[in-house]
């Protein structure tokens, strides 16, 4: 809990000062003002966050944090429980689909292990961290005790930290864990308005039956648990995931680190609405990589206040979408630094 | 006449077998079928154009058109018409938002001028074809003569022909032109029932006094030309543009060649339309990058049956959207490749 709390008081305003400046200098760039829409906006948070007005990126790192759900012995992923186990091999082999677009985007993939279920798992690439083996089946009881939550959030702030330490400037969450939109789309009930109906979608890639069954389990898991929906830690213990406890992590050390962080989809907004929970300071450090297939996303996005840049009706996870968005991000910062002004290239600016 | 019609007759149906076989391939990858979204189509499509299950990429190019507008005189812009030429200068040295993200893409810039008004423009990388120092003043008569209009189109049809002969595999659409918001604005016109007020915007920034004014000049030119809206060729030359035309040429030719086209905004979607009333085979050879800030471009879209990956406000045109989406096809062609089948990678496919 210390380094949660420690964590928490560290993560700063950004700086306003160095946005101006940033404004002051797109403003000034052969273009009409404005015209480069969010890749501006994205210059101008990048130069917050970093405390400059030409921010600079370096190294980047998907986080991908791997969990078991108790709550898949109900039958509510099209996928059975031990995909989880073998995707995270593939991504060690670089077989997945993150690993095929981290290489595209220049990024390293970091893979932890924060609770899959079965024998440990060894590979000199991968972080084991388990914390246990895999959830509670939340629709029968809470899925983790407080503080098996707050190790794991604990893990996912330990392992950025040592990434950003050793170089990283941009950071993409991602996950994978069979049954976690389940436990998303929970969190997100806990946190909005919507009906159960609304923000429950078809995962990897449900028929209409198990759709059903999954709204069924979902307003189960809540009616058992009574999550305070004041308290981000109860409800993240009770109906939320040690994967998506881990990303709470990431995205709060990030932010900790002023060190932007890319959303990948659902499960990874989910954290993200923790983690602004925790402290409404951290939104500033976000970006909003893609709007995914999951009804519940755009809902999550709005809730936090974010606007996916992506289109692409992904709907994979593992933070494919949110690497698909760093070219994006690199390119509103090499517009700050290789733009000819109005006055270098003689050009009118219309006033 | 003849260069434009032994185009359009080139232009042939896509590999229905080959997008079948590519979609097969997809569904063995380890990901939940249809996951990854319209990465996943635009493997499909390439597939189609190529003839070949795993397409491949090779040189990317950005052919920016510019030329001048008879209707700017209207005052309808927030910049002056020599913006036009002094933009131009500035794509020549590299200073413009088109350069920045083009040589992030790894993409090469091609710039033609087709009817730039003033004197000759001289740099080695500039090609001038000028047609006619700028369009006609649409508010007072018709923009071209069909000669003209089709003189550049097939300038177009000539430069993006010798660009994929020599090695060009992903060709992008980018304009300069000061008032052809304007002229796009009266093509959609011509090709929708939407009312004027609805399909033309503020361009790169006019307040709502001009945007009136604007609309009124848009409904002039319509009234007083006339356009015969089952003709592409005569709403082109009556209320189109020079660059609008050679982009239109750019887009058939490409077509003809098997070679896709990534469109930029308004204008280039303007251009689009046109080049698909053409030949509505066209089609399967375009991909939409980004949903302009210009209310019309949406409609655009719709029309021809197109959804764009990119929702970033952009409103500058260039090339700069259509750039920022060739990584997203790139990578949909790196996951045809790079990603591991269910068998290879030991993962179980959920059936």
């Amino acid at each position: 809990m210390e380094l949660l709390q420690r964590t928490l008081q560290r993560i700063g305003e950004v700086d306003y000062n160095a946005c101006q400046e940033a404004q002051r200098r797109l403003d000034n760039l052969t273009k009409p003002p404005g015209s480069l829409g969010v890749l501006e906006s994205i210059a101008v948070q990048l130069a917050g966050i970093q405390g400059h007005p030409r921010p600079e990126l370096g190294e980047k790192v998907v986080m991908v944090m791997a969990a078991d759900h108790g709550v898949a012995v109900e039958g509510i992923s099209a996928f059975p429980q031990e995909v989880t186990r073998q995707m995270v091999i593939n991504f060690l082999n670089h077989g997945a689909a993150v690993n095929v677009l981290a290489q595209q985007a220049g990024a390293r993939v970091v893979v932890t292990d924060v609770g899959i279920t079965g024998a440990a798992l060894s590979h000199p690439d991968l972080h084991s961290r388990r914390v246990r083996p895999g959830t509670r089946n939340m629709a029968k009881e809470a899925a983790m005790t407080k503080a098996e939550a707050v190790a794991a959030v604990e893990i996912g702030i330990e392992m950025v930290s040592r990434e950003i330490e050793t170089g990283a400037a941009l950071i993409a969450t991602g996950e994978m864990g069979i049954g976690n939109t389940t436990a998303s789309s929970a969190i997100l009930a806990c946190c909005s308005t919507a009906a159960i109906e609304e923000i429950t979608g078809r995962g990897t890639g449900l028929n209409d039956q198990v759709l059903l069954k999954k709204q069924a389990i979902i307003k189960q898991s809540l009616a058992i648990n009574q999550p305070d929906t004041d308290s981000p830690l109860d409800i993240l213990s009770k109906v939320g995931g040690l994967e998506i406890a881990a990303l709470t992590g990431v995205i709060l050390g990030a932010a900790a680190y002023r060190t932007p962080v890319v959303l990948d989809g659902f499960i990874s907004t989910a954290a993200a609405l923790i983690a602004c929970k925790l402290n409404e300071k951290t939104k500033p450090y976000l970006l909003a990589s893609h709007l995914s297939q999951e009804p519940g996303h755009q809902i999550m996005l709005k809730e936090i206040g974010l606007k996916p840049m992506l289109h692409l009706d992904l709907r994979l996870g593992e933070g494919t979408g949110a690497v698909l968005a760093f070219p994006l991000i690199e390119a509103a910062v090499k517009i700050m630094h290789d733009m000819a002004t109005f006055d270098q290239a003689g050009v009118s600016n219309g006033h």
